[in-house]
């Protein structure tokens, strides 16, 4: 059990339940509830089927078949198959009960009203994880991992979540701040003593780190090292987590709608239903090396004067500006007055008519694709994915495409502390190049360590906590 | 294990795994495994956290936490609990594994990727219940319950699939076959003898039913009798499971949308979500006394002369055409040239100005409510039960609004069944009141037995299986 500066809010201690799964015309719908006595509250609404089963009394990690039934009405509410978990073994630490009901929407909604009847109360978003920290059970990086693993939308988003989930960025995190420990501790003894007792004490080699300066400075300044390293991973992080929007324009029958779909029918699609849209344009997501990409096909837009048709036009103008990349179709003509670094041109159509060498247009070389026959659409992709990697990776050496065990930075909030322990190291290494006191330096060292803490919430502020949690969904 | 007249192209015998809930952005994700062998084939992919655990060994109804892991790519694909069920002790009568995995879109498709990878195949519709089926878990009745729950819109609609998964339904087929099957059983004993050897054998009270006469008459009157009660039953249930269509509709500022936002503000939301659509009208789904109703406020539809509006004009009447109710807002004029028993007339606002006594207007008795004080509305939404009672019952002494558990029909499929039964049955008891040969009758009786013997899947042929079974969801 982790205990904080002062009570937090986020919710009270009352057994807890939510809908664990989307509710929608499915088989099943899984109620999650915990809290300590909720197995004896809930036995109060569930009528198991072999009627020797007490489930006061069974073990934990069994799961028994019958009904949860309303005692108010004396009705059969549904037929579950629950799981019972006995604290502190389960998700949260405490007695937890998983309830699978009949999907659909009838099902789960009268299950919930017999528990809130019995006395369970709605679970805030993330309360379950939320618990489970308290509890000890996962640290910070872990249950944001959580979130991270449930938002993933390619494959590579997935198995960095899963990195952090099985604890590489908390041992990393633990791993540098113990280093700045190790100089902290030295620090202090330098503090704790007088000048004269150290000399006494230390052997001559530790003489030149006495009083001003700062003692084990290269530890520090590997710990530094490191620190940057996962501050700059999250550059990589922010792309596999968000991604990035493409915009297929080009002159009318240049085969506009023929690209989209070959990026489509190359199997990238990547793992997200976003639900269908009503706008005028076409979109899809497909998965480009791991990364998500919004596609846009301008092809539906119409272009005309017509004062309808205006609306098209102008929301063809927003698309366009707001695009990462723009993949333009060329003919031997640039009808674009503007373009930059994010303008990739494609010579659709190279099975017909070869891409012409050089190419009419000044400084420009288009890339020569056949939608049709597939051909340069590798080279097309590893543009796409240079491109991108220019405009998003500002660090020397990108690690784009590996590492993917690497530990790695996975929302913002970890990145700002990062970030604040950076400056903190910084600034107590400039300090000590100065030959600046010791006394000026070590807390800031201190404070560097505190915020590595407040990563896996080893140090962590209840509104901190009531923040982070509450952007889970609930039932988590 | 039921055996079928010729083997079943349902699937086969492979182990299945299916996704069972909705994939969404949840926290959880449930997939669902099936088949002989599926533990031993599961185990190649799943690695416990207790490292001693070994699943192929550990009793049913047990939940190990663990993770799912690719031995292809040697990679942690999810963190997952799992339960394992040891046949026949299972849904299937299979053994068979629950998979619990993180939410959101990907974890569940990766984790389907490696069950595939092992040997799993994709589950037909409905092929998790066709087994149960198959296995003598469950009878078809209570197998069609599965879906109605599935997809029962309000809470009545629930409690009465629930009431057929309860085996109400399977119990009523099963009394009225054994009373036909009584019936028949006396009539072969007539066949099976010559007259002269019946009336040595029986006594003179069994005399008039010898030869030409149906014995046991009155229990094949009291079949019949059951039956045509479950035949009407459907009118009511098919009311409840697909609901009616209400229209309000009538002059420009009559107050629709208030209407139609005071049905809602009343809570009697159905327990469904039915996706947004990008329709020009607004409409809503309610539930009137437990009857799904689908309301449209026509508020939104523009009335004008203009060539655009006039899809609205058309649209409008379309939906007037479609309606079962057509909730008019009326004033003292009516201006509605053709008007019918599905027309309900409403004077609104009562609260400013009071409904005229009499009204101008021949024949009509508009019901006075206030939208805004919400006065008159119970007696509006009387009028709307008794209107639909009107339109969908036939039946004498309706049963509406009561006998929840009083055994129905839940699909089309067992109203044919049983009308089919109601027919034979009335032949014989005809042919038996003209005196006909038993040897003509019998046959009829027995097919009528076939007929109660198909609904509950006693009697059942593989094509029908196939066809009932693919109308559920994957998963189930």
């Amino acid at each position: 059990m982790r205990h904080f500066d002062k009570k937090i809010g986020y919710g009270d201690e009352t057994p807890i339940a939510a809908l664990a799964t989307q509710p929608g015309n499915c088989a099943l719908t899984l109620i999650r509830c915990s809290g300590a006595g909720s197995i004896e509250l809930f036995s109060s609404v569930f009528s198991p089927s072999n009627k020797k089963t007490l489930i006061t009394e069974v073990e934990g990690n069994t799961v028994i078949h019958g009904w949860i039934v309303s005692k108010k009405e004396n009705e059969k509410i549904d037929e579950v198959m629950i799981s019972i978990f006995r604290a502190p073994k389960s998700y949260t630490g405490e007695d937890c009960i998983d309830i699978s009901c009949h999907g659909g929407f009838s099902a789960w909604k009268a299950v919930m009203a017999v528990l809130k009847d019995a006395g369970f109360r709605d679970a805030l978003a993330g309360e379950f994880t939320f618990r489970a920290f308290v509890n000890g059970k996962i640290d910070l990086t872990r249950s944001e991992s959580v979130i991270e693993l449930v938002n993933a939308k390619t494959d590579i988003s997935r198995r960095h979540a899963v990195s952090r989930l099985c604890g590489s960025l908390e041992k990393e995190i633990n791993d540098i701040k113990a280093m700045l420990v190790q100089v902290l501790a030295a620090a202090e003894i330098y503090l704790d003593y007088s000048e004269d007792e150290i000399s006494a004490e230390f052997d001559a080699g530790a003489s030149d780190e006495i009083a001003g300066k700062l003692p084990n400075k290269e530890i520090a300044r590997d710990a530094l090292e490191k620190l940057k390293k996962l501050s700059d991973s999250w550059q990589l992080e922010r792309l596999y987590q968000q991604g990035v929007t493409i915009v297929i324009a080009g002159c009318p029958n240049s085969g506009k709608s023929s690209l989209f779909n070959s990026f489509l029918k190359e199997d990238r699609s990547i793992v997200t239903d976003i639900p269908g849209t009503t706008r005028d344009w076409i979109e899809a997501f497909v998965s480009i090396e791991g990364i998500p990409v919004r596609l846009i096909d301008t092809a539906g837009l119409r272009e005309s004067s017509d004062s309808i048709e205006k609306i098209g036009i102008e929301r063809s103008r927003t698309l366009l500006l707001e695009a990462d990349i723009v993949l333009y179709l060329i003919n031997e003509e640039l009808d674009l007055t503007e373009y930059g670094d994010r303008h990739l041109f494609v010579w659709n159509k190279c099975d017909i008519s070869p891409l012409p060498k050089p190419f009419p247009v000044k400084d420009i070389t288009p890339i020569s694709v056949s939608a049709k026959t597939g051909q340069g659409l590798n080279e097309l992709y590893r543009a796409i994915t240079d491109t991108i990697k220019k405009q998003t990776i500002n660090i020397s050496g990108s690690r784009l495409f590996d590492e993917p065990d690497a530990a790695a930075i996975g929302t913002e909030r970890q990145k700002k502390l990062v970030d604040n322990a950076c400056s903190l190291l910084e600034e107590a290494l400039a300090l000590s190049e100065q030959n600046e006191p010791l006394d000026l330096i070590a807390p800031l060292i201190r404070e560097a360590v505190n915020s590595l803490g407040e990563i896996t919430g080893e140090v962590s502020t209840a509104d901190i906590l009531e923040e982070m949690f509450s952007r889970f969904c609930v039932g988590k």
